[in-house]
C-alpha cells in the first residue's frame, strides 16, 4: 500500500506530483477566471480571488515572527500577488492539549498587528482542540479573499501584446521574451532564520524571518503597470518559482548570480548545513516579471516601500533557452531545477 | 502556567469562552457587514459571505460519509444559513507521514462528489505533509466564499418589523416573538454513526450521519420568504444553536418534546451511551425561525426538498420566557442549557 512520504509536503517536485496525481485527478479543476487546474497562488471566481494556506511551520516561534504572523504574511501575499487587494481573512486553528493559553494569546496579537500593517481584518474563525499528541501544539489556517485591483487595468495597458494574461489577471503563464525579473530584497532569511531556531540545528545567527505582508509594495508596483506576473518564493524558494514560471509560461528564464540578492548571514548559514539559497522558501517576498521599458520604473517603486529597499533586477525570460539558466560569478553556467524535495521541511 | 483544555474545543459554553477571552480580546473584531464579533457561521463583508471549518473528525470515515463530505458540507452549510449561495471552496490538508494514497484518494473523490451535489467547486488548495505522529491522520479546512441569494430581499420584505435583521442579512440576533422554530429532519444522527465507528465504542447501529449539502432546501425556503434566522446544529448539537439564538436575539425559546423528530436507533444509543441527543452535531440539518404567517408554508417547501422530508415545527421564540425550556412529554418543563463541553469530542 502506497503511503504519503514528507517529500510530498514540501514545495518541490514531489509534492507537484502528488497534487497533480491525487487533487487534480479527484477534483473538478476548470472552474473560474484562474481555476484551481492553474495551480497559481489563489484562484478567481466571479472577480473574487481566494486562497488557502495551512501553516504547520516548526517551531512556533522563531527569530523575528511566529507562526501567526507568518499566517497572516502569506495570505495576504497569495491575494495580492494575483492582483488583487486583500478583502478579508479567516483563520481556523488546531490547538493540541495543554497547549500554553499565554503562547496562543501571543500568536493571535502578532496575527492581528500583522493584519493591522496590511489593513486587512481577521473576520471569521474556526477552533478545534484534539487530545495531547494528536497534533503537533498549533497549526494554523488562514484563507483570504480579495478583490481586483483598482490599478490592475492600467496595469495591463502597458503589456505590450495580446497573448498575455490569459485570464486577464496576472499569473505564472504571463511573461514572454524579455521580460525583465526583480525580486524584491533578500532570499534565504525566513528558512534560515528558522533552523538556527529548530531544536537539533541551534546555530548562532543575527538572521530574522523576512515575513512580511506585501500587499502596499505590490499596490505601488501595479500603479507603475507593465507587470505580467507576480509570485512570492515560499516553499521551494526562488528555484521553485522561477522553474514554475517557466514551465507555465513555455520560456526560457536567465538570472545572473551576482544580482542575487543574500544576506552573507545567510549565505554562510547555508553553506554551514549545505543547502542551497535558492531552494529555501521566504515569507517576505516577491518577484515580479515586468516589461522591459517599465522595469526601471517598477524597480524604483519597489525600492521605495520599506519592505523593498533592496530589491534587484535578477534576470530575465529568453525565448532563446529552455529552463532557468544560472550564470554564475565566473562567467559558468547551471540549469537550476525545482528541489525534489525540500532543504528545510515544516518552513511554513 | 494555564493550559488549553479539550473541553474548550467542543462547542459548548467552554469554547465561547476561549472565544470570547482569546480571539475577540485580540483581534479587531467589528469589520463587516456581519462582523466576527457576532460568531456567527459566516462573517459578511463586502456583499460576500466568508466562512472557514477546520476538520479534525475522528474515525476520518463513518457510516454514510468521511471527513471529505463531511468538510465540504458543513461549509457549504455554513455560507447558506447566511442567506448567501456558495460560489466556491478552498481545501487545506494537513496529512500525516505515512497516511495511506487510497483513503486520500477516497476522501477527496467524496469532497468532489459532495461538492457537485451542492454545486460549488473547490476552486483553491494547500498541502501540508507532516513527520509521523505530528498529526492524528489527517486534518482538513475547508473555508467557503457566497453570495447573496437572489431571493434574500424578498424574504425580508415578508418580515413584519423593521427591528429585525441588525445588519440585514439574516443571522442569529434575527428571531422575535413568535417566530415558529422549524428543523429540517431528525437530530443527532451524526454524532451517533461517528460513535458507532469509533474505536472503544463500537456498538452496532444502522444509522449513517446526515452530513449533506442543505443550500437547494435553504433556497427554496428563502424563495417563501418570512425567514428571521437559519442556523446549523453542529458541535454542542440543538441545545447549544437555540441557546446562542436566545441569549444574541434576547428572546425566550419553547420546544416541544413530543415534536422533536429523533430515530429510534438515535435514541437507543443515547439512552445506552447516557447522552443527550439535543446535545450531539449534526451536519445535515438546518433549524429556520420565521413568522408565523410563513412558517406553514417554508414547512411545505423544506418537506418538499430531498434532505427535509422529515422537517417538524418544534417550537416557538416567546418574550414572556427567558432562555431555553423544553416541554416534556409529561407535560412538565425542563431549562435546556448549553452543555459545557461536548459529550461527543471530534464530532466534525
Amino acid at each position: 500500500m502506497s503511503k504519503i512520504t514528507l517529500s510530498q509536503g514540501a514545495g518541490g517536485e514531489k509534492m507537484q506530483e502528488l497534487i497533480r496525481n491525487f487533487v487534480l485527478k479527484e477534483l473538478e479543476h476548470d472552474y473560474g477566471e484562474v481555476p484551481l487546474s492553474a495551480l497559481d497562488d489563489a484562484a478567481i471566481v466571479d472577480g473574487i480571488a481566494f486562497t488557502t494556506d495551512t501553516y504547520t511551520v516548526k517551531p512556533l516561534f522563531f527569530p523575528g515572527g511566529n507562526i501567526g504572523s507568518l499566517a497572516v504574511a502569506g495570505t495576504v501575499n497569495d491575494v495580492s500577488v494575483m492582483g488583487a487587494y486583500p478583502v478579508a481573512l479567516s483563520c481556523g486553528m488546531i490547538i493540541e492539549e495543554g497547549f500554553p493559553e499565554s503562547d496562543l494569546r501571543t500568536i493571535l496579537a502578532s496575527a492581528n498587528l500583522t493584519a493591522r500593517k496590511a489593513d486587512v481584518k481577521i473576520v471569521t474563525g474556526d477552533t478545534k482542540v484534539v487530545e495531547k499528541g494528536a497534533a503537533d501544539g498549533l497549526f494554523v489556517n488562514t484563507s483570504g479573499i480579495g478583490k481586483r485591483s483598482p490599478h490592475l487595468d492600467g496595469n495591463i495597458d502597458r503589456i505590450r501584446t495580446s497573448r498575455r494574461y490569459p485570464w486577464n489577471w496576472p499569473n505564472d503563464s504571463g511573461l514572454s521574451d524579455g521580460d525583465v525579473l526583480i525580486v524584491s530584497g533578500p532570499i534565504g532569511n525566513h528558512g534560515v532564520a528558522l533552523l538556527s531556531a529548530r531544536e537539533g540545528y541551534g546555530f548562532e545567527t543575527t538572521i530574522r524571518t523576512d515575513a512580511a505582508p506585501l500587499n502596499g509594495l505590490i499596490e505601488s508596483a501595479l500603479k507603475i503597470g507593465g507587470i505580467t506576473a507576480m509570485k512570492d518564493p515560499t516553499r521551494g524558494g526562488l528555484a521553485n518559482l522561477l522553474n514554475e514560471w517557466s514551465e507555465k509560461s513555455n520560456i526560457g528564464l536567465t538570472v545572473k548570480e551576482e544580482d542575487l540578492p543574500i544576506d552573507s548571514g545567510v549565505l554562510s548559514a547555508c553553506e554551514m548545513l549545505g543547502i542551497d539559497p535558492l531552494e529555501i522558501g521566504n515569507e517576505g517576498k516577491v518577484v515580479f516579471a515586468v516589461v522591459p521599458e517599465a522595469s526601471k520604473d517598477v524597480l524604483d517603486a519597489v525600492k521605495a516601500s520599506p519592505e523593498g529597499r533592496h530589491a534587484m533586477i535578477i534576470g530575465e525570460a529568453s525565448s532563446d533557452i529552455d529552463g532557468v539558466v544560472l550564470e554564475t560569478y565566473t562567467g559558468g553556467k547551471r540549469i537550476v531545477e525545482s528541489p525534489i524535495g525540500d532543504p528545510v521541511p515544516r518552513i511554513c
